[in-house]
């Protein structure tokens, strides 16, 4: 059929499972080839072709809701929800999200992007439609990854306590974002193979019968076995332990399996948790027969070979892999280096680390808390932990930070990965938040390097720092290609460099947004207008002394940043600007206006925010006319 | 013996289990005395009397690591190491403190506060004792409560995983601060009647001899019986599944049970769960027999009858009841009012709630993840959720209102309860990053009412908005004693107050520092000095109009805030002014500098860090003498 003509999922219900099967090869195709092109999460949405079709077949969506979560699985549902053909321009600036979208269709009701929500929103939607006295069903689909995060863990329990009708899907893939971790993971992978116990069951109930009667004691006992069987062979017990009716596992990829069972958890009262095996990737072999996530999320591939389509030129170190193998050549001479990452061994490039330090590397799953506050424990005991993370998952363990590892003064080196825009990603992966959120807190140190050359000193500055917490920020990417210095150095904390000199105004910044203010600086060297630009890499502690004589200057200060504007750097330079008395400074800041900001490449989006060299080349001659009322 | 001259826990090792209970009754009624003159948290501590002392006596502190999971438990803990003599001080300025501290002992090896972090901490040291090759033993104790918190969840996952050697003690009262729940608290209940079925194991062993031998299948299943035993009938399955050994429940209060089962934990490889009853208040009848978490902490009492000492006149009303008692009135009216809390239902006074609209209140345990996404799923419903939270717990919460609710733009109305200093709970407690980690949030409305009619104007306005998400930050403590409207008006979102004239100066503030300006300007009033003071009660958003025209007067501006200045209100002032090229404005902002702050009355911390009326003469006369030399 043709996908691009489909409009809503009704179409599905008259369809035999023949025909069923038929689409699914049809949308598997289809994501092959659009993603070979734009890129994607590629493995998890073949994963899900069936079982993403047989739920729009036993719902009706949107009365019925359909909740994603993490919600890069969701590209099925948006090809079944009418949006086939906004997929050329998928995770492309003001093109389909790769996430579900409310503003895009009524049938995504639930907006996801970080894992392990979908429950708790589940919950809230179950309990508005019983207060209401509504009739629906309300179906949220987790992956076995997203399982193991704390608010998922935190909603099981209390669903299985309220027992309200809700049917969740487990997407069992084994294996989420990278290879699962947890004692959880193993329950999972002893119900996958409980199957093979009916018959044990069966044989069971026989054995019963013929145990001899003794007596009313003996006989109660006899009842609790029966009773028990259930939890003992088809397993499930510890879902069924906290509260909910375990069916499964089932055949995710098999229609007849997924129809029998949902049929099946619609007629029960209560939560039901429906154990869903489905295979990554299935049905395309490159993406199917990957064991390390590489298919997990891709750039453009060739649909034959599934190769990799490289850029003309090889890039710079990415910074993940710097930062890491920065760690890496440390922790050979400092045994107390350990490193830590919740459920991102691949995209933080720890492989190197582990591989070479498997006793001293921890992945602890979806659990950004956790690896917090273990990283804190660890520094109680004089190790040396590195702790490492994107900006975006950060937000889950905001209060570990302030109340494990800032209060206790404790020395955790956090790597911040994936700081200021990524782009395709969009707005629930921006890294835009964690200077705002980081910069009030107590004790720590908050830094950000200008290239990869610098980004290795201070990961050496941090691993040596003794003093409390130290952080590093750093962008997504890879670094700009400068050369390597072949020994480490400390950088003194709360130290500022001045790249260029200037007399007329001063540009404040750091990372990223470097190059825009050199080139900014380089228009006006040619006009005769001489801008000193600062290398602001302590974001906390600031370079009080330098910020001091910049000050006294008397010319305008220019801040800009990659992060958002309230509560950020450019504000820190207005507090003290204030405290220190120079209330007639003239200061102004560009960064991140006051709004979530979208998928796209990260010129574009920077372009639509106003931060490119065009912009600070406006506000500094704005400035500079400030400056000339003045005088 | 002489409590006061207890140095370390070393004395206890050549008790006999009769020295010990006298022991106990000494501790208890030590307890019992010291915390009617200070207040304090006696329930929780009066429960792990025995617990305490068999801890101390089993394990050699500080070698081995006893971490006390919230902390509120340690008292007992602080008599055996030296501290008895403090206990006058208990959670008061320079006192005591009331919760862990490495800096009062060596035997506090990990600080707490907020609930669920200790397996995490524990872990972390795990791993960092068999890094070292050194032989301790690694003791988290945790409450059934704090046990629903997400990060001990992703704990247990990952512990279970890791099978490293812990101890981790499961302190199952029944009840956490208030009862209870959740289906996790559900298996708890059934664990601790599973005692009785030790007769039917060994009766069923003799059963399964007696099956008749039918080939090697059926005696494989007879088999796999026998290894379920365990789960079925000693139960504790749900930790098992998790991967521990699990060893009780014993009864919290006999020396003999704990000892056998500590010293069986000590012996056992890799992680244990001992799970042990004790009996929140245990040997003070008033508390003994507390069933709603009165005596879970409290005020000075009589000793005797246990009758809370009032103070000598009625005190305004708490702002937790003026807060959840409009949100019950306005319910009647609205059907689409919800409650939600983490836990706190007496805490942030929702009985009446819960007993007037019993099916649209939900304590969802410790879970301030899930319960802020909870609220967002119930607002995506079109309903109408009250989240009453903590400040301090807020920041567990901190990704949910990013990503879930503001991300959203969802209508969700958060009560932040305990903004600003609390007092004796001390620095894990303080309500003072709050405006911090919010302000930076797009679609987020922050507001402070400057009294309890103000307050519940707010109430009612909040739950009038439709724009998205709105928080209002209120003091823990009560109202000041303004009379009450008799009908509810909304407050136009955005808009400031002139509480006072003034040409000389301007003071914005909000909230708890109303009173210091308006006792500043009076002073200045006496002078011939006029101050202008401002209710700022919107903090985001400012109110445009008139900040702009207050900028206009070109006369200094101070901003006063009960919160971490980093960030804060008075950085948004200054953002403003600078935004809108009002580069030359003296601004100058009070209040919480950076740092923790301790414990202690409100009043003592306040003067310690310089927010008094005291100061803000100062601080005005100050910036007058700054206005004249521009002039």
């Amino acid at each position: 059929m043709d996908l691009l003509s489909i409009k809503d999922p009704s179409f599905l219900k008259g369809m035999s499972n023949k025909e069923l099967e038929a689409l699914s090869q049809e949308v598997r195709q289809f994501l092959i080839d659009k993603l070979s092109i734009t890129g994607g999460h590629i493995g998890p949405n073949l994963g899900v072709v069936e079982l993403t079709i047989a739920l729009h077949k036993c719902f009706d969506s949107p009365k019925d809701k359909i909740l994603w979560d993490v919600g890069h699985q969701s590209y099925v549902h948006k090809i079944l929800t009418g949006r086939a053909s906004e997929f050329n321009t998928l995770r492309q600036f003001k093109g389909l999200c790769g996430f579900p979208k409310r503003v895009e269709s009524e049938h995504d009701v639930w907006e996801t992007g970080h894992s392990s929500t979908s429950l708790s929103a589940a919950m809230g939607m179950a309990i508005a439609r019983d207060l209401k006295k509504e009739k629906s069903y309300v179906v949220p689909v987790i992956g076995d990854g997203a399982l193991t995060g704390g608010m998922a863990l935190e909603a099981l329990n209390h669903i299985g306590h309220e027992k309200k009708n809700m049917i969740v899907i487990l997407n069992d893939n084994e294996m989420s974002i990278a290879p699962n971790v947890g004692a959880l993971h193993n329950i999972l992978g002893q119900l996958r193979t409980a199957g093979k116990y009916q018959w044990v069951k069966d044989e069971l109930e026989v054995l019963l019968k013929k145990v001899p009667a003794v007596g009313g004691k003996l006989a109660a006992t006899a009842e609790r076995i029966k009773d028990s069987l259930k939890y003992l062979l088809v397993s499930g017990m510890f879902f069924e332990e906290l509260g909910f009716t375990y069916l499964g596992p089932v055949d995710g990829h098999n229609f007849e399996n997924l129809f029998d069972n949902l049929s099946y958890a619609k007629k029960t009262e209560g939560p039901v948790l429906l154990h869903v095996i489905t295979k990554k990737g299935k049905g395309y072999y490159p993406a199917e027969s990957d064991k390390t996530g590489t298919w997990h999320g891709t750039g453009p591939y060739k649909t034959e070979t599934g190769a990799f389509i490289k850029p003309s030129k090889t890039p710079p170190p990415a910074w993940s892999s710097l930062v890491s193998e920065t760690v890496r050549k440390l922790a050979r001479g400092d045994e107390r280096i350990v490193a830590i990452t919740p459920a991102m061994p691949v995209g933080s490039k720890l492989e190197g680390f582990a591989s070479e330090f498997p006793d001293r590397m921890f992945d602890v799953g979806i659990a950004e808390q956790h690896a917090a506050t273990v990283a804190a424990g660890l520094a109680t005991q004089n190790m040396k932990p590195f702790l490492a993370i994107y900006s975006t998952f950060l937000q889950r363990a905001y209060d570990q930070v302030v109340h494990d590892i800032c209060r206790q003064n404790l020395n955790v080196f956090i790597g911040i990965d994936r700081a200021g825009l990524v782009g395709a990603d969009g707005e629930t992966h921006q890294g835009v938040f964690d200077i705002a959120f980081l910069r009030h807190l107590p004790n720590l140190v908050l830094m950000m390097p200008k290239d990869e050359n610098e980004g290795q000193h201070m990961v050496y500055t941090a691993l040596n720092y003794d003093d409390g917490p130290i952080a590093m920020r750093f962008p997504r990417g890879n670094g700009i290609g400068v050369p390597m210095d072949g020994h480490f150095r400390k950088i003194p904390i709360g130290t500022w460099e001045i790249l260029k000199d200037g007399v007329d105004a001063v540009i404040l910044t750091f990372g990223t947004t470097i190059p825009m203010a050199m080139e900014a600086a380089a228009i006006f060297e040619k006009q005769g207008t001489s801008i000193k630009v600062v290398n602001a890499r302590f974001i906390k502690p600031l370079d009080k002394k330098m910020l001091i004589s910049l000050l006294g200057l008397n010319i305008p200060i220019l801040t800009i940043e990659e992060a958002v504007l309230h509560g950020g750097f450019g504000s820190a330079v207005l507090e003290f600007a204030n405290d220190h008395g120079y209330y007639h400074s003239v200061i102004s800041r560009m960064g991140i206006p006051d709004q979530f900001i979208e998928h796209g490449d990260v010129g574009s989006l920077l372009a639509e925010i106003g931060l490119t060299t065009e912009e600070v080349v406006k506000r500094l001659t704005l400035l500079a006319g400030k400056k000339q009322q003045r005088a």
